[in-house]
């Protein structure tokens, strides 16, 4: 398999989905069309810019090439569209706008951790396995997060079930798999790792311990 | 005319503006004064700091020269001084106040903008449009982002009428004017297209379409 | 003294206190397990990162060597156990809780302030003072900072009595000594002297000016 091709295609599919969940939260503001393109631009470069800054990549590869700007441009108006259209969709949260940000905020999670990783290997020279860990985890998170926090919420990373985790998990597979399976089938596989623990975690409402919670374990042995 | 005085003197002017801005809005969240400092360090000099790690000029111009830092301290304590001889500022946001806010930061955004365009220009060799223009609204854009997500509000790039695109329609102007009527004329006459079209969006309340009135536009089109 | 033993000693109490600053902020938060350890990590590396980026050491230090992120997860996990185990811990902010983040902060603020410095003046040849001063305040105060923006909070550097002005003071005197007394001593002295600053501004609840004070006093003197 052409792994250079592989990555350009998931980079795309990762762009659309990030693209799409900043562009919804952007909607959810009430941000006006360039606002939407705006912060969907933020969404989907963010993590990579990042990870670039980090590695020395300068100026970022989404600065060099306009692909990903302008797929995430596309991506907001096209949204906005059908956000507009979509009579129905009243100004709280509906159950499918929150699933569609749910799900394509996991597929951006996902392909940008392995991404990253990739990035990671081709930019530096012997590079031990924690530094591949590190940069996959803070591309897979940072467009997110810079959403979040630009768009006045607290980011999906603490706030969410297994969200940094789930990319974490990814993150070491994909350092375990790489040797054992090859680049190519690492790439596809914890990508589709991540986004199944992400989304099974938000379905089933998988739970970290929390201080609360273990209070209140603690209440129960000790107050019977 | 001398280009590199010109861009000197532009600077110098977006400075005080970005400063006055990033002190009015650091003494409306009633910090000290040496808070007002920060923020107003910070307003002035975070656009370009971010162009600078963006484009691999480290440290960054504003780290090296202690001009711009000196400029944003100097003006943060004039303002300072200035709010508290001015009995009448209440502690609600005045029309004063809130004038003054929109037209400083207005003039840093169109300023900085074509700044951002002229060093990525002597920077970089061969750019093509697309990274002079990003470059461009990154620079406009980052100090006042900046300002408002550390003093706990949603930046202005995203609830302001026609905040983001007049950056942009002042750095694609710049782009296509170069060539035609040379750096000089463009670097001036774009600032000053940049800081109009955000002031008379702000006085004559542009709206660029939001899902919330399309919706409403659709509902008097549908229930006549 | 050997300085670099030194400087590797007190970066490690420095990693100690922010890594407990941002457990604790992210349990008050009620963040799970995962993010009490992203939010302490970020606190103890945000800094030093934000620091390399500027003084273009990429990929930055906190990558390169897995210590400071790995003595941040375990003082994370620490805390969370101890937190779990402290009964009494209710969700309000309790007063040992309160003191414990302010000591913490302190302890990192001042550590990583002269550490910035360090790292600045061994990686840059002739700094002048401006540039290590800047330097050490933004290793200082970045993680805090970055701690307080990610769990939506104002930074402290823009509400706490002297914070900033607590690192900046320590920075300056550090330029001054350095020469005098040696880069042991004036990394020892000013990062207890920043340290000691800002705990006794909190204790005595030192103020800066600010607009409404200076207004009051105004009032009391023209409406006897």
């Amino acid at each position: 398999m052409n792994i250079d091709l592989l990555i350009e295609i998931m980079n795309l599919i990762g762009d659309v989905a990030f693209a799409v969940s900043g562009a919804m939260t952007a909607i959810e503001k009430r941000m006006d069309i360039f606002g939407v393109c705006v912060l969907s631009i933020v969404t989907t470069v963010g993590g990579g810019m990042t990870r670039d800054v980090l590695l020395g990549i300068l100026p970022p590869i989404a600065l060099q090439d306009p692909l990903d700007i302008g797929v995430a441009t596309v991506v907001a108006c096209i949204v906005f569209i059908w956000a507009a259209r979509k009579k129905h969709l009243d100004q709280s949260q509906s159950p499918i706008t929150a699933n569609m940000l749910n799900i394509s905020d996991a597929i951006g999670l996902g392909i940008f951790t392995v991404i990253g990783i990739n990035v990671a290997q081709s930019h530096l020279e012997d590079a031990h396995a924690f530094i591949l860990i590190v940069v996959g985890v803070i591309t897979g998170v940072g467009g997110g997060a810079l959403r979040d926090v630009l768009s006045g919420s607290i980011p999906y990373i603490f706030k969410k079930h297994v969200y940094a985790m789930a990319s974490a998990v990814g993150a070491i597979a994909y350092v375990v798999m790489d040797d054992l399976v090859g680049v190519a089938w690492a790439t596809i596989l914890c990508a589709i790792l991540v986004i199944a623990i992400r989304l099974l975690a938000a379905y089933y409402r998988w739970n970290l311990p929390r201080i609360h919670e273990i209070e209140e374990e603690i209440g129960s042995n000790t107050e019977p």
